[in-house]
């Protein structure tokens, strides 16, 4: 860790404070071990207002190529299908040894798009992020400093990266509270398919599935939702924008989870269809000894 | 409400004092306005034995016949695939005028099986109740006295039902601090099937399709389950029996609204393959907008 009187970077810009990059900009205000200079950007003249009022960045920018200017690290935190859009605009103008990273949720989809322009800007070092970490809200409103405490934040660096910039990424989450793990950008956007992605697609459908019910029916779904529904869809909450892109960015590994998991949803159904209850209870049992995992592993 | 000096029931009969059960019958012995003498059945010896222990009822019996003799009210509390054979062993020696009650989770199967006894048992009346409320224990110790508190329980009497009955269960209900609404038996069935069995359900199967991956991906689901994964799969946690007879018994109510389900999961993975965004889109807003309606409920 540095000492109190030099700070991690010297200028850190974070494009698109909202919910994961205004949390950024509050830890490191109320920690100013993190950076010496704090910039904020985005394209929305309402997002730079409410930032420049809620007194969280050190200048509020509406140019990213004038906001990176003269930085030692970018965090682009937009939408995941804006990153590589922002990427190409900052890094021609970036300065010779700092680092760009991105928060994004999904890996694989920006790596492919951001590598190519990676090749014309050896001097830059890419560690992309991804802080395993958010709730419902978004907008620079939604954010927090306490955020990331205690959660995990995976990094997927190109093999390339020198290892000092992985360093300093890390130690810059780890102060604000997480832990860190490397791993692949595949690895990265499977892991997720299954612990996120999924759980997610499921619990948007089974709204709209209740929401198609007849009337009477679907008026006591909401006064009877205790009974399981309720946890069941507590993550069909977030934002579209969001969602759609990390459908859209990471389709083939959760297409393909998605395959499995209704293949079998069908052989339950089945199994109680035919009546077989050897396994009807091996399902269940299964899915109350991940459950003891969980709990085991204090995540429950 | 009866004055305290004249109890609801004279002697209430809990046969299964599980967690429902002994729930209930912790709530009678803490307010003595509910019965004057509390028993309790049960086929296994332990379970007699622990209710001993627990001091949780007036008296312990093995045999239903000789529990039941001169009650006014008896609770079958036993697993749903188990209670038509109960009802079918007390029902000939119960007292004329005396009040049938059972607390299963699924109605039709059980009302068919037990309406040719009640035929021949007129002068009882049965008034199945349903407490909307649980844990992913079960035993008497798991049990206690304010499971039922500001939780419904729906109630389905067979339409001949003398209405004095179905008053003297409500004012029972109320009593342990439940809130109490009447509907059909098929009305119950899809209702919980959608708020309940078809949730839990999905959340043994995704368990299922998690511990089918790859060593290396398996273990990191445990890690990072925080991210939907942990709370999705939370009511995965319930016992193997009464989930086995709930999705058997409700067989059709819960494989018509999988398959509406299934469906509507793989629409959504069409959107996502075709990247048809206002489709996608489209159902993430009627995600959230189920989810808000919850929250104004005060369900959330
Ligand atoms: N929320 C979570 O749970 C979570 C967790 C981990 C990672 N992430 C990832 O973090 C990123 C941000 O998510 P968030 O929840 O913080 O979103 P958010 O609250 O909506 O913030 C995104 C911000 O970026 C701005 N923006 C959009 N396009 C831009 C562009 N081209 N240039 C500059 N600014 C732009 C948005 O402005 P407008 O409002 O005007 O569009 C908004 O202020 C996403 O990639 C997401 O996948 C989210
Ligand atoms: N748990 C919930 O969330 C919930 C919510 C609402 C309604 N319900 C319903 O309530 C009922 C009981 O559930 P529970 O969770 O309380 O179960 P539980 O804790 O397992 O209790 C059931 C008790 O019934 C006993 N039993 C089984 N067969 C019997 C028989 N033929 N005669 C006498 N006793 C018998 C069991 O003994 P053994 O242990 O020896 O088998 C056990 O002590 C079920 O019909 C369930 O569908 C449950």
């Amino acid at each position: 860790m540095p000492e109190p009187t030099t700070p991690l970077f010297d200028t850190l810009v974070i494009i698109g404070p909202g919910l994961i990059g205004s949390s950024i900009l509050r830890r490191a205000r109320e920690d100013r071990r993190i950076a010496r200079h704090l910039v904020a950007c985005d394209i929305s003249p309402e997002v730079r207002a409410r930032v420049a009022e809620l007194d969280i960045a050190d200048a509020v920018e509406a140019d990213p190529v004038a906001a990176v200017r003269g930085a030692d690290c970018v965090i682009i935190c937009v939408p995941v299908g804006a990153i590589a859009m922002v990427a190409a605009q900052v890094l021609p103008v970036m300065k010779p040894g700092a680092i760009l990273s991105e928060v994004g949720s999904v890996k694989k989809t920006v790596m492919d798009a951001v590598q190519p322009l990676l090749a014309a800007h050896p001097d830059i070092a890419f560690v992309p992020a991804h802080p395993m970490a958010g709730t419902e809200f978004s907008g620079p409103d939604a954010g927090f400093a306490t955020l990331f405490e205690d959660r995990w934040c995976l990094l997927t660096p190109p093999e390339n990266t020198p290892p000092a910039a992985i360093t300093r990424i890390t130690t810059l989450w780890e102060m604000m509270g997480a832990r860190v793990r490397c791993m692949t950008v595949e690895h990265h956007d499977r892991v997720c398919a299954i612990v996120s992605h999924l759980p997610h697609l499921l619990a948007f459908t089974i709204c709209g599935t209740a929401d198609d019910l007849a009337d009477e029916t679907r008026s006591e779904v909401l006064d009877f939702a205790a009974s399981g529904f309720r946890d069941f869809t507590r993550i069909a909450a977030s934002d579209p924008t969001m969602w759609r892109d990390i459908f859209l960015n990471n389709r083939e590994a959760l297409l393909e989870l998605l395959d499995r998991f209704i293949a079998d949803a069908q052989a339950m159904g089945e199994a109680i269809r035919t009546g077989n209850e050897d396994v009807i209870v091996g399902r269940i049992r299964r899915g109350r000894a991940i459950r003891r995992s969980l709990i085991e592993n204090r995540q429950a």
